[in-house]
């Protein structure tokens, strides 16, 4: 394309590592110089000598004898036949993402209070969280230790965010909010607010004020402009472990399970409960009051309007991928299917009569 | 699931009410003890002695002798055979909508600009408004009396927030956009920003600067993080009484008649006419320049390219949702739907000339 | 509908032309007086004396003769018979685009960086840049000559905004994001957030520190409330001159060809490459590690699962509108499709073979 491609992000600190504290940090066995330094991550095909590599899929594995990478984390299998430094374990993709937080520089390191930020007197901040530039916490609200707010956050009334969860900038959380420790919830993100909640009367919707809140539990990550509803009486909540990308809406008195993934542009009515362990892939629609049960994997752009009563994989929606003209004279027949389908029937009848 | 389920949300304010006030508020009939306080409410099975509930879905009156509650909203038929305190009326629904505001905690009661808050000396703000902390209003901005900027927002030049309207955190109106009275606009939501125009010269694309504005009626809410573009030469206009859910596009120049109500993850495309007291269901697409009628209701996940020209429900998009492997296997056959439709004629010409 | 769609909105601004300054400015030829002053832009239709008009689409041809423009921007065929003053080229409505630019009053003219903005001592602000009322740049982060960042915004550490490139309110870029000159943000958009990459590992999720940054090339406008995730390794990277609309997901290491237009709504998950020149309609999803070759049209909520290896036009996902019970009907069908197709071929073997 062009030369846009090769531009080079600076990055703001350069981490070392030797591999032997690699190795230490993943109780891993260690191949080759243990001294030896590396200060980044790669693939095995853009790898430097001051890279450490990783080597997870088999359909790589043709790159790993050219590779420049200073070390590679490899299975035992693919370790036995390679000349270089090797952190050696079970599972290298496990390992490559280990790794790769210690080489992030996302969060900075500061603690305390920027002059800038607004914090109610009511509000309670650990001395070791950190609340960025022009951030807002609301009367009543709770920070913990290490949790850090980057900038132009707002956080209302008596809402409580837990020990080391990171908010990155422009996030909303409404009053009423709970957030666990160690989630990380990206810019834009809005957490609490009203459900989509009214009467009908006479031609007019009349609000139902939203009065339930939000709960997140532990090691949640959600992703950007991602809004997730307060409940309308109860609570909306989201389980321990659960991962939500960009863009997706929880609407109010949604549940989700532990552990359960949930990919960009996913909407899910209310009052839906979704179990543990689910997959549900980008772009797929969930009506309300439905129950999914543990391990459920939706495929992508799936519409789901039925509660699903145990584990496996479902999907709808797509008809496929054509070219424009094959699927506008498609389409028209499916309109004829019905009758289609009538007449089939019919010609079986008058064909096995006439027999 | 797990514990994060039990967590306790904390409340800012505990409001209390007789049920004499409550029954004078809805002017409905009270049955029982006109002193009696409450002080939230609640679901019938959920209710403690402290809750007002309510019976509105027959589904749910199995549980109206076991109720904990303090009280309940009930219709006659239903009340005639209650033992306990009875708020009595036509539509208990209703009732809790409207009781439901009087509980509500979320928008505080400050009057008064923060000292954080940029207002520029040209805007007029009433002093019976609210700007919170950190948010901006920009020259020629004019904020009504009762209106409530939370935290964060960001108000252009020349922009107009009517009486009581309340803006949550982070809400963007860009210059030149005109909210009614008693508006609420969620976090996140985007007011004003450029239609997609361009146009097409020598492979590249050519902005067209969108000149127009946006005009929000009254009593409109509009959801987390949905933008709503400004026209390219008129207006977009959202009339009176509309509801926007969470996460929702509306393009340049549409214009939503009164009282539609439209769900989450909907798009509507530039210069689409949407009649008054409609339903979009959530996830739908309406292709652009299009008209629909007065009370069209639209199901989820439709793809809509055609006007509407009457009342009516309308649908595309899902095929029903199925396990994976069935719908491989039906989505193959569709791109043979053609073929087969002229198979299956051929096949019973034949038969008929046969015959 | 109602009154309200005759608000008028503010104008903070009033630019006024002469057709002479216009046509120099278009090189186009002048017909009509010179010094004909116009302060704005019209339909045809609802021109006024002041107006200038444009007609590029023939279908609006017949407004032509009783318009009250001004001036009107027309093809030398239709100003052929045109008495009033015109500005006659090729292309009127690229005309129309380059002269709308001319009239926007949206992104103000002030330099300098607002006393409420938090500027880290490390970031470099070009003297004629606009760092406007509580926005926040953080350590490393430079903003070039021209640039203009409205307010609210948030610039990570070490991010780059290029030359007489406009962020709009609440935008977000994270930490090591790079945007080229001319580019447009709008409000909510979020530019570097994680990538949405685990490793499984006993049944939970394992972060992968997204180390890699986004590039944005020059010409580049981005929607409200769009989100771009930064890469896992390398960047994410948008190509000069491509156009996102409104609340579009680009997930980690997605590559964006160059004068690309995507409209609202869409997303395209991680890897996948969408070459030059390509259009993708609104609702549009596309799953990862594709390769979508330069001048592929995508129709709008397309579900496009494989690569594509050359221009055309491509389709999916929609079968259609059609009213509700006509879907339930035909959707049930849907899934007799592959028994059907099996008794169809069997009943024109039986039927050969009784012939």
């Amino acid at each position: 394309m062009n030369s846009v491609k090769h531009s080079v992000v600076k990055r703001s600190v350069v981490k070392q590592y030797t591999l032997l504290e690699l190795a230490d940090f993943l109780q891993a066995e260690l191949k080759g110089e243990p001294e030896y330094i590396v200060s980044g991550l790669s693939t095995l095909q853009d790898a430097r000598p001051e890279s450490l590599a990783f080597l997870a899929n088999p359909a790589y594995a043709k790159y790993l004898p050219e590779t420049q990478a200073g070390a590679v984390i490899l299975s035992p299998d693919m370790a036995a036949g390679f000349a270089g430094n090797a952190i050696v374990m079970d599972n290298p993709y496990l390992g490559f993402a280990r790794v790769s937080c210690l080489f992030d520089a996302g969060n900075g390191e500061q603690v305390g209070i920027h002059p800038s930020a607004v914090v109610a007197e009511s509000a309670t901040v650990d001395p070791q969280a950190w609340i960025g530039p022009n951030s807002v916490v609301e009367a009543g609200a709770e920070i913990a230790a290490g949790a850090r707010i980057l900038g132009s956050c707002y956080i209302g009334q008596h809402s409580c965010v837990g020990a080391d969860t990171v908010l990155k900038a422009n996030v909303t959380l409404y009053h009423g909010v709970t957030v666990g420790a160690r989630c990380i919830i990206h810019a834009g993100a809005v957490l609490g607010s009203d459900g989509f909640g009214f009467a009908h009367a006479n031609g007019e919707w009349i609000k139902i004020a939203q009065l339930g809140g939000v709960v997140i539990g532990n090691d949640v990550e959600i992703g950007a402009n991602t809004a997730i509803d307060r409940g309308a009486l109860g609570n909306t909540v989201i389980h321990d472990g659960v991962k939500l990308d960009n863009l997706i809406q929880i609407a109010h008195n949604v549940e989700i399970g532990r552990n359960t993934a949930i990919a960009g542009n996913v909407g899910i009515s209310g009052s839906t409960k979704v179990g543990s362990g689910c997959t549900i892939a980008g772009g797929s629609s969930l009506a309300g009051h439905l129950t999914i049960a543990d391990n459920v994997h939706i495929a992508g752009v799936a519409m789901i309007t039925k509660s699903i009563n145990g584990p496996g994989e479902w999907s709808s929606g797509g008809i496929g991928m054509m070219p424009v003209k094959e699927w506008r004279k498609n389409t028209v027949r499916f309109r004829q299917l019905d009758d289609m389908a009538r007449r089939l029937k019919v010609l079986e009848k008058a064909f096995a009569k006439s027999e």
